[in-house]
């Protein structure tokens, strides 16, 4: 097998969870695994002086309507632009990387569990408790989940996590990589695609 | 025949260049006109707060690269990123306000004409003279236009263009308009081909 997909997101980002519905599909046709890879964009804004698409001025509106449009394009049907935006994603990330350390083969659906409580159920995953609800429902045991948020090692992750994709030029979400090639959002899904079929283009 | 497609566009920018390439031969398949409308990003980016993509940190680089590949991805093999960069651009705008007023059918000639003069052939059209150069190359008269750029009248066209623009909530470039519905990207030419095929979706 070839090397994994890096699919760099985060929880807060509405392209990066109409990408997280479809990349492992298209993973999947060309004989590729996912590695998650949960980064928090707080951090990476201020290296970029960037701020949420959603709070910018004329753009800001015409992000929402995108979104949603997006979402009916791509056969999305359960996204629903959550009422609390944009969110500290703290609690979802650090639960993915305990997975990816103690249960690596449930780390897609963990993401997605928790994406879907944001974007689909309109769930605050920011709350630890909330995000532990979402990962409980699939089966994990939600103390456990719970605790992570607040493992000082997990901590130590996701800031590591965070430097090390800044480091790496991740300046968005999703931010994807195939054999170290970028792709910067949704709409290079097409891109990535054509990448994968043709070993580069 | 329906409604011409609103293009909206800065020559200075890439994207917009890229999508200038595509849109007739799309507006064509569904039995649309295009109606090219020039404008100052410069001028909007005071609304928005945006700046040029190529000088933000992280993003500008991944940006060059992206349009170069995205040039690759679209068919469109002339595409060179200019050695001046970005440049002013109310020269070449002003003479595609003069050609919608004087001799609209050759208005799509005349974009195409600058263009390419700045995106495939490396020449810098914010100056007056080599924009006119372009443009007398495909036959229209150069002094006339080289003229029009210093019409008070077309200064004053172009402004008003500007804040027609804003006031519709045009941010970016290229920012095509199909019936009412925004889209703003070359990478969202799909999803304008689908909105043309479904008469929204």
């Amino acid at each position: 097998m070839k090397d994994p997909i890096l699919f760099h997101f985060d929880f807060s980002s509405p392209y990066g969870y109409l990408a997280s519905e479809k990349i492992e599909a298209l993973a999947r046709r060309y004989d590729r695994s996912v590695d998650w890879r949960p980064i928090l964009l707080g951090v990476v804004f201020r290296q970029t002086g960037a701020a949420p698409l959603t709070q910018i001025p004329l753009k800001g509106d015409y992000a929402r309507r995108d979104m949603l449009r997006s979402a009916r394009f791509h056969d999305i049907a359960n996204f629903r632009f959550p009422s609390k935006f944009p969110i500290a994603t703290q609690a979802p990330a650090r639960m993915v990387l305990w997975t990816k350390r103690n249960d690596p083969p449930r780390t897609a659906a963990v993401v997605h569990a928790l994406y879907r409580a944001f974007f689909a159920e309109d769930h605050d995953i920011s709350d630890p408790e909330i995000a532990a609800d979402a990962v409980a429902r699939i089966g994990l045991d939600r103390a456990t989940l719970r605790a992570a948020v607040d493992d000082p090692a997990l901590k130590d992750a996701l800031r590591h996590a965070c430097e090390e994709a800044t480091a790496a030029g991740v300046f968005g979400s999703p931010y994807i990589v195939v054999d170290g090639e970028p792709f910067w959002g949704l709409d290079r899904l097409d891109q990535v695609e054509r990448w994968l079929a043709t070993d580069g283009f």
